[in-house]
């Protein structure tokens, strides 16, 4: 005997989870549509050169990486937007720009498992290439808002921060070489806490002062995002990349107001950093109230030189991308899925050999009429095919006896005997009741 | 640079082929739902262990296989049976059987990439697992042929076989030790031919007389179903494996007849295989008569012995499987897909900055009614947002200039200006047109 198990952070999803989380994607697909996005595809599999170095340190040790049968080094895609860049530098004489794609996938990190993380999950990705406008931007953030919204996972808060502004302080307190260190470094303040985050910054060489001042502004949120970037100002005085950072900031605020994006759905929040490097201007990350210990269910920002390592071509690009696993984590963490009847889900079956053709039959003109059919393929008594049902969580129940059918609405507990004329009428009339 | 490349026999999707396969996913979904069936997902990564040598050796040898960071010997799925298989072991004390479930997901395999052939391709399928009975096979190939016949491609035909009857021929003619290689060479004919088969048979161990009896057997398809099996039964005579297989076969038949599957849809042919070595049973394939030369778009069969290597509890199963990615190619093949205009995308844009707002509060409530926009965030003049609109492929485009909308519809190819006020309802007027 092979022991059936999986591997290590990564798990099976049963039907009740994977359902739920198909209808999230439905979801998910009709909002990025709205907003006037297409789906494209790209393999799992990419050269890893393509892959290595674009995302992080971490990211390239985490890589699922091997050589394939033709002795190629291979590696599976971290993300969907370093395959997105490569896409758009391979295809770019065939897309109109600024060009706007969505992405679902799944992506493999081979990070610690825990808690709604795992070493296997599925992005949602958008994005729109070939544009440096602000507006691009913020129709990213407002999208993700109103697909957030449609999911119906209130409250959250999508945090906005510009990585301008960080690098701006950085040239200000003279610690730009460590840049990357530091960003990744600044990124873990809110698993490590404050005073580790000051400690490592003091070891990549940074000055007390400089680190107080670096982590005073990382702390600056919560208020009035006017307020925030006035205080941010103060501190950035007139270097030209902080400034450029607090007015990108101010501009997606006013954009994102003129979208009708509630402000209690949006803030500026400038601890927020990513861990990616090619990050260039504005990122965001998404708290869920409901589950904030799941960490962020909706990411991004802008990348505006990640093309130029495959193509001559500028493309700069922003995007977003919802987390729809740990997402499915935290909606069961608060909530208990019950298994809902499925108001159109209907079982049959038959007691003797003689009643197949009739069952069948009737399978089929109910399928006819837009209902779910499950046949019951074993020869039993009306109770076993009711108990099965009832697992099934259907919504009704229908088993041949003789030339009758016994139907039984398992919402009502009610049963009654139609003849096999009438069948088709009575079980749609049942699914159409209370519960319908 | 890094040369922006896919990996060969790997591909992207651009938007018109993967909104294309996207919907034609949703049309399987929607049939199999129809069935009674609801998804499931796993892994893309197993234990090799679980994999290796559940296929055939072909398999085994074209599997991604690697050493993953924790030293475990690790494969990417070849199919998504035998992963299910796995799963069934591993999770039988939480399903209710017969448990219908179908998985939607991508499959790797290291073959020599050819048309319609790639190294990485979705499979869509769906499985009954827990029961022998000839019902679950019935309902299995009726759900193929709805679902097939959701998606407007015919003519197709499903070729039934039964591995049982080929199984009772070996016996008969005294060759059932080479039985695996004898069913592998035979799937092989369509492709080599008769003459290269026999003499591969021979090769094994056959005699001239056993080998013709053989391929006699595979040539008995193109008749009335009745007669084949007549022509099979003298050939099998009293054999027990032999007549069980064409006895199922007859019974199978019966009750697609039952369920109302037409009969120009499904035929017995007793040249089916099937590459794999898991089937015990009835096992099919199909051909779309549009593009005969991709092979087969939809296949499966019944293996009622694979979860015995995962667990002692038997769990005997049928399914089928859709190649999405191959009948894409197919359809492909036989009509241009052009890209139709999308009667409900508008694109709007802005010819100066101050005309922004307008343009923002406009697409947020053409979004509320329904509508997909698309925001070009750059100013331009009407003309360029026009041209853009029409690569596209968008119904109307609006251009703000001062306070009114300039409106053209890109099917009728008439243009108006409103006011702000008038534009929301102008602009659902026209996706409502002719057109819409």
């Amino acid at each position: 005997l092979v022991a059936p198990r999986t591997l290590r952070g990564f798990r099976d999803l049963l039907p009740e989870v994977a359902r739920f989380r198909e209808l999230l994607v439905q979801k998910i697909t009709t909002s990025f549509v709205s907003f006037g996005f297409r789906p494209i595809v790209t393999p799992a599999l990419e050269y890893a050169e393509i892959l290595r170095g674009k995302g992080s340190p971490d990211h390239d040790r985490q890589m699922f990486e091997f050589v394939d049968h033709g002795g190629r080094d291979v590696g599976l895609r971290f993300d969907l937007t370093v395959p997105l860049a490569r896409f758009v530098a391979e295809h770019q004489s065939d897309l109109a720009f600024p060009f706007r794609a969505y992405q679902i996938g799944p992506v493999w990190r081979g990070e610690r498992p825990q808690r709604g993380r795992f070493r296997e999950f599925v992005q949602c990705d958008a994005d729109i290439v070939g544009t440096e406008s602000s507006i691009a931007d913020a129709e990213i953030v407002a999208m993700m808002h109103a697909t957030l919204s449609s999911l119906d996972i209130r409250p959250f808060v999508i945090r906005l921060n510009d990585r301008r502004i960080l690098a701006g302080v950085l040239e200000v307190i003279g610690a730009t070489e460590q840049s990357g260190a530091v960003l990744r470094a600044l990124d873990k303040t809110e698993r490590d806490g404050t005073s580790a985050v000051r400690g490592e910054l003091i070891e990549l060489g940074l000055g007390p002062d400089a680190a107080d001042t670096l982590l005073g502004c990382t702390q600056m949120s919560g208020g009035p995002d006017d307020r925030v970037l006035e205080d941010l100002e103060k501190v950035v005085t007139d270097n030209v990349r902080g400034r450029a950072g607090i007015d990108a900031l101010r501009t997606v605020r006013d954009l994102l107001d003129q979208l009708g994006v509630p402000s209690t759905g949006v803030g500026i929040d400038p601890s927020i950093v990513r861990g990616l490097d090619y990050y260039t201007g504005v990122v965001f990350e998404t708290t869920y109230h409901g589950a904030p210990s799941v960490g962020s269910i909706c990411s991004g920002g802008r990348y505006d030189d990640l093309t130029l390592v495959y193509s001559k071509t500028r493309a700069p690009g922003v995007g977003g991308s919802i987390g729809i696993d740990r997402l499915v984590s935290a909606v069961l963490d608060v909530e208990e899925i019950g298994l809902p009847r499925d108001p159109r889900l209907v079982v049959l079956g038959a007691t003797q050999e003689e009643e197949i053709p009739a069952v069948l039959g009737l399978a089929t003109g109910l399928r006819e009429r837009g209902l779910a059919v499950d046949v019951h393929p074993d020869l039993r008594p009306a109770k076993n095919h009711r108990r099965y049902a009832d697992r099934r969580g259907a919504a009704v129940v229908g088993t041949a006896v003789g030339s009758t059918i016994e139907l039984h609405d398992l919402h009502t507990g009610s049963s009654k005997r139609v003849t096999l004329d009438e069948a088709v009428t009575a079980v749609v009339d049942l699914t159409k009741g209370p519960a319908g």
